[in-house]
C-alpha cells in the first residue's frame, strides 16, 4: 500500500461503515479527511483503519471550489429574541422583542437560496437569559446540526458573548458552524443591521468550519459583516452596530459583497456533533476597586464553587483581602484572576503582590476574558473533576487563550 | 466706565485686595481674567468689585506667548510608590516598589529646569491605595499647589484612574495642573517609560490648566506623551507603555520634540485651590453576568450607601434582580447603571427592561465610565444631602459625561 500524503485518496472504516474521502493534512497525530460527501472527518492515526490508498491527483486535491451538496443548502435557524427580531411599541416607545416569522423572508435578500429549517423559542431578551436557556439552546442546536449543515441562533447582543462562549464550550465537537446573529438596530428602522447580518450568517453556515462563532456588522458602511469566534469576542460599545470585537487577534472572517472570507486557523466540519449539556451556576465574578474590602470579597464568594476576580493591571487586589483569598481557596473555591483592562495578559509573576496571589492558589488565566473565564468554569466544574480544574481551566480548549500582546483594535 | 468686553484691562478688589488683569472670556455668567502674575482667576459676576475698566489694546491681549513668571518654575512632586520609581527585586525576579530619589536628577532630561519641592510619601504599589490614601494625596497635592506652580503625582498605573478621578472631584478648583504620571515597564528597563512620561509631566505642569490629569506613554514610539483627563481615562491593556486611553473623546493634549500641545475645551488655572476631602466608602460596583442572582445581588449591596451596577449593553440587568434592586433603593441605597462594554452611553429608555429599571429607580449615568461613577459617588454622597444625591451624580462636574457616541479607539 503507499504512503498517505496530502491529497492521497482514501477508502476506509469508522465505526464499522465504510468512507471514501481525500487526506488534506495531517496535524499532530491526527488526518484531517474531506469526505465524497463533503464532510470533514479528523481522526487520530492509531484509529483510521485504512482499506485502500490511492495517489493523489490533480482532480481530487479539495480546494475551495470543492462542489457544494446538490440542492438547496440545509440550515437551521433557532430564535431566541433579541433586538434582531423586535418592533417598536409605538404605544411606550420602547423596542419589545416581538418574534416574527414573516420578516426573515421578507427581507433577507439570499434566503431563497437556502432551505431554512426555522425554529422559534419563546422569545427573551438576552439579559433574561441564564445558563439553563443556554442548555437549550444547544440541545436545538444539536438537532439542528444533526439535520442541516448549519445552526444559525438569533439573540440578543446584551449577553451574545456570553451564551456563544458556553456553547463553544459545550460542543466537543461540531458537524457544522454555529453563528450566532444579533442585531443593535431594530428591523423596523432604516438603519438596521439585522437583514445584513442574518444574510451574513447564511453564507457562513456554508463554510467548512466547526466552530461557534457571532455574524455581526463591520465598519460604518453597511456592506460588510465579520465572523467573531465566541470566545474572544466582547461588546464593546452601547449603541454602534459595529459593537463586537475579536479581542487580542484577528476575526475569524468576513463576509462582503455576497463573498465569504475566512483567515488564519480554525476548526473544521467535524463527522458527529458531541454535546457534553451541563454547566455549573454556582460562579460570580468579583470586580475589584480600591474601596473593596475583606468582607465585601466573603459576601461575594460565599456559596461558589469559583469565582472570577477581575482585578487590576496584570491581574493585582489589594493586600487587604489576601487572608479571605486564602481561606476561600482553602475552602473549595476556585479563585482565578483576570484584568478589568480587557486587553492583554494577566501575569502573576511580575509583581510581589502577583506572586503573593499565586502562593495563595489564585489561578491566572493569562489573556482570558473575563466574562468567557467565568463561563468556561461553569462548563469545567460540571464536567471534570475538582483536583482537575485547573488543568482544565488554563488549557487552551476552544482558542479562549492568545499571546501575551493582545491588542484591542478600537471601533475607527 | 466703559463695557467690559475681551481683553479689557480690569483693575478689581476681591477678599480685600487689589488685582490686574485681562478679562479673557466669560463662560455664562463668570469672568475668566488673566491676572498679571500669569495666574488665572475665575468670578461670578455679581462678586466683581470692580475699580477701573481699560479699553483692550493687542498689546494686552493674552496669547499662548503671556511672560513665564521669572527663575525656574516651581513644581512639587509627589512620591507614592508604583513601577515608575521600582526596581527589579533581583533575589526575587519581582518588581518592588523601591523609591529612589536619585533617579529623579539621574535621569530626567529637563529637571535642571524646574525648583522641584520633592516630597516621598511611604512607597506603595497602586493597588493597595484605599480612600484613605486618596485624601492624603490629596492634601499634599493642595500644599504643592499652594507653595508651586504645578504638581506631579508619582504613581502606579492600577489604580492611577481612580486615584486621579477621586481628587479630580475633591479638588472644586485648582490654582495649576495636578498631573499623575506612572510607567508600565520599571526604570532599570531599556525600554522603560518612566523617564519620558516624567519629563512630559514637567512640562505639563508649566501650562495654564486647572485639572487633574494623567500624563502617559502614547503610541508604540518612544518620543510622545499623552495627556487624559482623569475622569476619562481608563487603563486598556495590561502591559503596553500606551496602555492608557481617553474613553470617548480626544486627549486634553500631547507631548513631544519638548513641546506642549493643549486641544479643546479644558478649565483654567483658578486663583485658589479648593479641595473639599471627605469620601464615602461605603459603595460598590456589581458585574451582572447570566448566572448572578437576586441573592447575590443583596449580598453586594448589604451595608452600602451606593451601587454601581456595570450592566450589558445600554444598561440591563435580568429581571429576576427587579425584586431585590426595588427594596435595595427602598432602604436608601442609591442604584446607578454603567455599561460593562466600556464604550457607549447607557439610555434605559430604549428597551423594555430598561424602563423597568428606571420605573424601579435606578439612576442611568449616561457616558460615565462604571470605575468614574463608583469614584464620583464616594464624593458626592460624603459632601451633599442624599436627597440631592441623583442631581449631582448626573451633572458634569468635571467633563467625565461626553455624549452619547463616544468612540474607544484601540491601540494600533
Amino acid at each position: 500500500m503507499s504512503k498517505i500524503v496530502e491529497g492521497s485518496g482514501l477508502k476506509f472504516r469508522y465505526k464499522e461503515t465504510d468512507f471514501e474521502g481525500i487526506m488534506v493534512s495531517l496535524s499532530g497525530n491526527t488526518y484531517n479527511i474531506k469526505l465524497k460527501n463533503g464532510y470533514n472527518f479528523s481522526i487520530p492515526a492509531e484509529a483510521l483503519e485504512i482499506v485502500e490508498i490511492f495517489p493523489p491527483s490533480a482532480s481530487t486535491v479539495p480546494g475551495t471550489d470543492m462542489p457544494v451538496p446538490a440542492g438547496k443548502h440545509k440550515v437551521s435557524i433557532i430564535g431566541t429574541g433579541g433586538t434582531i427580531a423586535s418592533r417598536v411599541d409605538y404605544i411606550t416607545g420602547a423596542v419589545k422583542p416581538v418574534l416574527n416569522p414573516g420578516f426573515l423572508r421578507e427581507s433577507v435578500s439570499n434566503i431563497s437560496e437556502f432551505d431554512v429549517d426555522l425554529n422559534l423559542m419563546e422569545p427573551m431578551l438576552s439579559e433574561n437569559l441564564n445558563p439553563d436557556d443556554w442548555i437549550r439552546i444547544a440541545r436545538l442546536t444539536k438537532t439542528g446540526l444533526d439535520k442541516n449543515r448549519g445552526t444559525i441562533i438569533l439573540h440578543g447582543t446584551d449577553t451574545m458573548s456570553y451564551t456563544a462562549s458556553a456553547l463553544s464550550f459545550m460542543f466537543q465537537s461540531l458537524s457544522g458552524p454555529v453563528i450566532f446573529a444579533g442585531s443593535q438596530r431594530s428591523s423596523d428602522r432604516p438603519s438596521s443591521d439585522a437583514f445584513l447580518n442574518l444574510e451574513g450568517a447564511l453564507e457562513f453556515s456554508t463554510v467548512d468550519l466547526g466552530e461557534v462563532t457571532l455574524a455581526m456588522h463591520a465598519g460604518l458602511s453597511d456592506d460588510k459583516v465579520v465572523l467573531h469566534r465566541a470566545v474572544r469576542s466582547r461588546k464593546m460599545h452601547t449603541t454602534r452596530r459595529d459593537a463586537f470585537r475579536t479581542i487580542g487577534g484577528e476575526p475569524l472572517g468576513y463576509y462582503a459583497d455576497r463573498k465569504v472570507q475566512l483567515k488564519g486557523d480554525y476548526r473544521r466540519r467535524a463527522m458527529e456533533t458531541i454535546l457534553m449539556d451541563r454547566l455549573e451556576s454556582r460562579i460570580s465574578i468579583i470586580y475589584f476597586h480600591p474601596a473593596l474590602g475583606a468582607s465585601d470579597f466573603e459576601a461575594m464568594v460565599e456559596g461558589k464553587k469559583a469565582v472570577v476576580i477581575m482585578g487590576t493591571g496584570m491581574g493585582h487586589t489589594a493586600s487587604r483581602l489576601y487572608e479571605s483569598i486564602k481561606d476561600t481557596i482553602s475552602n473549595g473555591t476556585k479563585v482565578m484572576m483576570t484584568s478589568q483592562c480587557i486587553s492583554g495578559s494577566v501575569n502573576l509573576k511580575v509583581y510581589s503582590t502577583g506572586r503573593e496571589l499565586l502562593s495563595l492558589g489564585v489561578i491566572p488565566l493569562g489573556g482570558m476574558l473575563p466574562e468567557i473565564a467565568l463561563v468556561k468554569s461553569m462548563f469545567v466544574l460540571a464536567n471534570y473533576p475538582s483536583e482537575d480544574f485547573e488543568k482544565y481551566i488554563t488549557e487552551n480548549m476552544r482558542g479562549e487563550i492568545v499571546g501575551n500582546e493582545p491588542v484591542f483594535q478600537g471601533a475607527s
